[in-house]
């Protein structure tokens, strides 16, 4: 137990690593850019915590809390005949639940799997959709403007299974790839489809945004592969609890093989959670339009979406700096009434000479993530609407005052 | 959203990966062993479990229950101002706390990086060591035995930036290599160090068994970068909770991105969890030899561990077919007396002509995980201490009715 490690190894280590470590320097996920560019003070959007829920959390009280005894749920196994022998038969039960009550996905036939958060879903998919065999990795690709993390999670190890090969729109590499359409996507709000359509091409669905908080829900989802996540639906990020719905029991099975070797399962406790938080949601929707006692979790959401994106857009109009993306209303059935999109973020462009909107905005105290960390132009930011209220309301207050 | 995947590309797919899919086919992590081999009424012990402790958690009653209300705990961030963003103050108080009560690590001068298990921080460990500039992987090595699980977690994504390389004693490449030291060792309990001691390697000590129920405790560890879990202190594997001790910030910030990329943080519940019941076991531990009500968890799991192991070697013994490790007994720190190594698993020989011990123990329905899993020869197989009373009682019986 006594042996040290050299320091000199371990400072040409980090010689090693610091000499050309271009794609960590340039981080794109969020959390970083939040935490290098939080300023006390400071107006800080960029990094998309859905903190803005918490007020209806509140409002539910016993109903949404968890007990959770110091002898329960010990093992590593929830379910060893499942093929997802770590997901808890109870979440999988308020998942299938939801989607029922919402309409937006298939459930019948699909295999569920956890995962922690859908970052580890996706990874997991790209695992199970590669080609073991390939002397050369497959493509990993997504229209841009595409969630701004896809580049580094894809490429962070320099897997020789797959390989970031950026916006789909411009993808003429022969051979197989991956396409992941975001949708409605992140970070523009729009539905989307895939774009490729080439027969090599295997999809990877990523629906964490289709709600009806956020979009009109026009059919229920039916493709092969689905991610969504507690952290945008419901609110809770530090659950760290995703799901994907897969058609193929073989990639279900590939899948969960690739969360047994990066985590060896996920969170019970968290699952068991993240059960309850569905449960109060698929009873709360139930109920919606009844006399009972309560609104419904999606009443409350799309409201308080709805209040902010009309506060966004006044400030915008007064300020005649920026623009926003327009979208049109459609039928939702699970409101039963036309609805509007108003989606998680806001992809504002700067209008005027200013090429730079990140570095101009932070300049006003407002801080966002460029459109290069989208694969797209600079004059392009996100904005994120989930903070708490305080803070969205000192964005638009700033936002306004803002005259070139 | 009406995009289908071409069931003839998912097909291909498939094909592509079942063609030569040689490291899954020999997949070695421990679960989905168990899953295949796990038959009805046979006894399974090959995937280390931890439910032994589940009495003592029983006994605990509402003192190791937590209670997580709807509202709390729901956005990304835990500690801004920490390198570990995600890092719950109150479980980082309770590592330091309980490392301290037991003595069995230095954490004074230390970062504390959280994982999704230990098994998350391994892989972290792997990337923020790696030389992300160098032009071929830097190799990894352990002596074997080694633990099942580290040839198919290093290499199941072909990362460019490490590559499994195996028994440490046998390496002889030139260059940079990271050295995985697990003391006390699984599979075979015993305490080890450093073999290949060359100026370039670097070293992670995995010490997910130094705790005063396997091991006497000799001083605290003090090495670079430890690993912990609670799935074998406590025997909460459900929960996936691991953390690292690391002395240095570099590493750890590197640490931290990693985890930040494969899963944005840990459950933030089930470090809450975590947090209650290494409290539990530090308040156990300061009162034990006072009259105080309640067992300490150390003496309970130290006296159930040396009761198992009793029984085992009384089964081998009257079996005469086996051998088992011998290990000296030594001076425990936190125990105050002399103590012996009874390891969470059993590092069993088969000593008669037997050539695959694995097979001619499922024979006699005795479910273990064999020797090359392990990186050494079908003559050993491992066997779990740590599961459930009846099924414990079942394999002592089954093995003890054995005579070549």
């Amino acid at each position: 137990m006594n042996i040290r490690l050299s320091r000199s190894v371990l400072l040409r280590g980090l010689l090693f690593w610091h000499r050309k470590a271009a794609i960590f320097t340039e981080s794109v996920i969020g959390i970083s850019c939040f935490l290098r560019k939080s300023p006390v003070g400071g107006y800080s959007n960029s990094s998309g915590d859905p903190t803005m829920f918490e007020k209806y959390w509140r409002q539910m009280g016993d109903k949404a809390t968890v007990v959770i005894p110091g002898w329960q749920h010990i093992s590593y196994f929830s379910d060893v005949t499942n093929i997802c022998w770590f997901l808890e038969p109870k979440f999988a039960k308020e998942v299938e639940r939801v989607h029922k009550a919402v309409g937006n996905a298939v459930t019948e036939g699909r295999h569920i799997v956890v995962g922690t958060g859908s970052s580890q879903l996706y990874l997991a998919a790209l695992y199970a959709l590669s080609a073991h065999d390939l002397t050369e990795p497959v493509s990993v690709v997504s229209e841009a403007p595409y969630y701004s993390s896809y580049p580094s999670m894809t490429d962070c190890l320099k897997s020789g299974l797959y390989k970031w090969m950026g916006d789909a729109r411009s993808f003429n590499k022969e051979g197989a790839y991956i396409e992941l359409v975001t949708s409605p996507n992140n970070p523009d709000g729009h539905i989307r489809r895939s774009v490729v359509n080439r027969s090599e091409g295997i999809l990877v669905h990523d629906l964490a945004y289709y709600w009806p908080q956020y979009t009109p829900i026009s059919s229920p989802a039916d493709h092969d592969l689905m991610l969504f996540t507690v952290s945008k639906s419901t609110g809770h990020a530090g659950m760290r609890i995703g799901w994907a719905l897969v058609k193929d029991r073989e990639i279900a099975s590939r899948m969960t093989k690739f969360i047994e070797l990066n985590t060896i399962g996920v969170s019970k406790d968290s699952q068991l959670r993240a059960a309850k938080i569905l449960e109060v949601i698929s009873d709360s929707s139930e109920r919606a339009g009844s006399s009972a006692e309560g609104e419904s979790f999606f009443e409350f959401s799309y409201n308080l979406m709805s209040e902010r994106w009309k506060l966004l857009r006044e400030a915008v109009e007064h300020s005649g700096s920026f623009s926003l993306p327009e979208f049109r209303p459609g039928f939702c059935t699970f409101l039963n009434r036309v609805s509007e999109s108003q989606p998680a973020f806001a992809w504002m462009k700067c209008e005027r000479d200013i090429e730079d909107c990140e570095s101009f905005l932070q300049g006003h105290k407002i801080f966002t993530r460029g459109g290069k960390h989208f694969g797209v132009g600079t004059e392009y930011v996100r904005i994120s609407m989930l903070d708490r209220d305080d803070n969205f309301h000192l964005l638009v207050k700033r936002l306004s005052a803002i005259h070139i």
